[in-house]
C-alpha cells in the first residue's frame, strides 16, 4: 500500500501587490478581493532556477520531519512546463543537487494546472508496478519567467511556488479512482509563444465551468461516494471566482471548499498540494476530493481517503 | 494483460550525408563506417513541428493496420525534450490534431535517449492502474532544432524521427521487470543551453560503458533470465562504437545485437522503437532485451517477452 506520506511547499519572499496595480489595469478592490481573490502574487529570486525552488520545498520537508532517508528514494518526478532548461530534465538536476542514489528513476512530466492530480496517479502507478516504496513528487512552474507584466489577464493571477509530496508505504492518504480528460482542440487558449504567456481568460473560465463540475459528478460515481460524504473539496486555485462558481454549480457548502490563494496567487500545479499539505493534517478530513484543470486544455480528479 | 500491440515510425525525406562533411570535420570513411556507423542523418521539414512528426508516424500505423479505433484511445503520451512549445504539452496538440475523445489522458514526458524504455513502463503502469486498454506512446525529439552544424560531436550523429507504439489488451509482447537509474551529478555532460545542444562525447561514452553493461546484468538477474536466453539485444543507437563496445563487454554474439542507424542516425528516444517495429514481427524473437541511456545521465532496461 502506497500513498501520500507528507507534503511540504516553498513560497518565495518577493511579492507584487495587486493593489499597487489598480490604476495601471483599471481594477478596484472588489475585483481584487471577490473576483481574483488574490491580493498579491509571489516572485522567485532571479537567480533561482526551477530546480532551486524544488530544493527549497525539499528543505521544508527536512525542517518539518528531520529526515526522510533520502538514500531510499527510488523515483523523483518533477511536474513543470518551465524547466531549468529543456535538456536535461529538471528532475535529473534536482537528483544531482540532492545527491540521491544512482538507483533512482527520474523524469519530468509536462503539464500545467492539472499536473499535480495527473502526477500523483502517474508516480503512484509507476511505483506500484515497480514495487517501489519511496518517491518524491515535485511541482514547480515559475510563470514569472514568462509573464508579460503589462498583460492584465495573467500578471495579476499567477505566482511562483514549489511543492514536494513524499509518496511511500507509510501513507496517511490513499488515492481513489481517478478521472482524466483533454480537449486538445482548445490547447491554444493557454500557451507560451516566443517566451511569453498568453491566456484567453474568458475561454478558459468557460471551459472550467463546462467540464469540471461534470467531471466531479463522474469522479464521485466512479468512487461510489456521495457528494455529502466528501469532507473537503480542493480545486485548482484558478481564481476565487472560478472556485466559487464550481462550488455553486455543485451546491457545495462554503466550509467544505478551500480558497487559499489570497496571499500567493494561482501557483499552477502547486496550488492543490499547497492546500493539501495543511488539510491532510486535519484528522476530520477522512475524504478529500482534488480537481485540477487548465493547460491542454485538460483536467483530472482524484478522491483521497484517510488511511 | 496489456503490452505492445504494434509500432510504426516516420523518417524524414531530407538528409545530410556524413561523407560530404569529411573535409569540414577532418574525418575519413573508417570513422564514418566503423565508429559512427552513420552514413547520413535525417532532417525534418522546416515547417514540421514535433507534433507533426508524431502525426506522420501515426499515419504509418493507419497505412499498415487500416484502423486503430482511435476513439477508444484512453491515454496519449509524447516523449520529447524538443516540444512544439513548452506550454501546452505536445501530447495535447497531437490529441487535437488526431481529434481524439475528450476522455483521454494526455501528458508529455521529458527524457532523452532512455525515454522509450522509461516511457513504456510509465504508460503501461498508468494504464494498468486506471484499467485502460488502449494507449498511444509517441517518441519525437527533433534535435535538428538545436544542433549547431559546426559542432562535430553532435552534427554527424543525431537525426530526426518519430515513432508511435500502440499499447493495448491485444499485445504481442509484454514487459518484464525494469531497471532505472540516474547520475544527476553528471547531467551537464549532455545539455541544451541558449538553444544549442552540447555533448561531452567522451564523458557520455565512458558513462555508457561503465553503467550499461552492469545494468544489463542486473536486468537479467531481476527477470531470472540467462544472457544466452535473450534472442535480440536492442540498445539505444548512440553510435556503432557504443553498441559494439557494450556487446563486446557482455560477450554477445554479433547476430543477436542490432545496429540499424546507418541510414538515419541516432534518433534519441526513437532509436529503440524504430528497430523494435521490425524485430517484433519476427516470430523467433521470443525474448528481446531493450536498453536506453543518455540525457540525465540516465538509463533504463526492460526485457520483452513474446505473448
Amino acid at each position: 500500500m502506497i500513498g501520500i506520506e507528507d507534503i511540504s511547499f516553498y513560497l518565495p519572499e518577493n511579492s507584487i501587490s495587486n493593489y499597487d496595480q489598480k490604476e495601471m489595469f483599471g481594477i478596484n478592490d472588489h475585483f481584487i478581493e471577490k473576483k481574483l481573490g488574490i491580493k498579491k502574487t509571489l516572485i522567485k529570486n532571479a537567480a533561482d532556477e526551477t530546480s532551486d525552488l524544488c530544493i527549497k520545498a525539499y528543505k521544508n520537508v527536512i525542517n518539518k520531519k528531520g529526515d526522510v532517508n533520502i538514500g531510499d528514494v527510488e523515483v523523483l518526478v518533477v511536474i513543470t512546463q518551465n524547466p531549468d532548461m529543456n535538456i536535461p530534465h529538471t528532475s535529473a538536476i534536482v537528483h544531482g543537487k540532492l545527491d540521491l542514489s544512482e538507483n533512482c528513476a527520474c523524469f519530468d512530466i509536462s503539464l500545467g494546472c492539472s499536473g499535480y492530480v495527473y502526477g500523483l496517479s502517474i508516480i503512484e502507478s509507476f511505483m506500484k508496478e515497480n514495487n517501489f516504496t519511496k518517491g518524491l513528487l515535485f511541482t514547480a512552474d515559475p510563470y514569472s519567467k514568462i509573464i508579460n507584466r503589462k498583460d492584465k489577464v495573467t500578471s495579476l493571477l499567477f505566482g511562483d511556488a514549489a511543492t514536494v509530496t513524499i509518496i511511500s508505504n507509510k501513507p496517511i492518504y490513499q488515492s481513489g479512482k481517478c478521472t482524466f480528460g483533454t480537449v486538445g482542440k482548445r490547447c491554444q487558449e493557454l500557451k507560451c509563444e516566443n517566451g511569453e504567456l498568453f491566456m484567453d481568460g474568458h475561454a478558459v473560465f468557460d471551459f472550467a465551468l463546462e467540464y469540471v463540475p461534470r467531471d466531479i459528478e463522474l469522479l464521485l460515481k466512479k468512487n461510489n461516494i456521495k457528494i455529502h460524504e466528501v469532507d473537503k473539496f480542493v480545486f485548482h486555485q484558478g481564481s476565487k471566482y472560478i472556485v466559487d462558481s464550481i462550488a455553486r454549480i455543485l451546491g457545495l457548502p462554503n466550509e467544505k471548499v478551500v480558497f487559499d490563494a489570497e496571499e500567493y496567487g494561482n501557483t499552477i500545479s502547486s496550488s492543490i498540494p499547497i492546500i493539501l499539505s495543511k488539510e491532510i493534517q486535519k484528522e476530520n478530513n477522512k475524504t478529500i476530493l482534488i480537481s485540477g484543470f487548465g493547460v491542454g486544455l485538460s483536467w483530472s480528479g482524484n478522491i483521497l481517503g484517510r488511511v
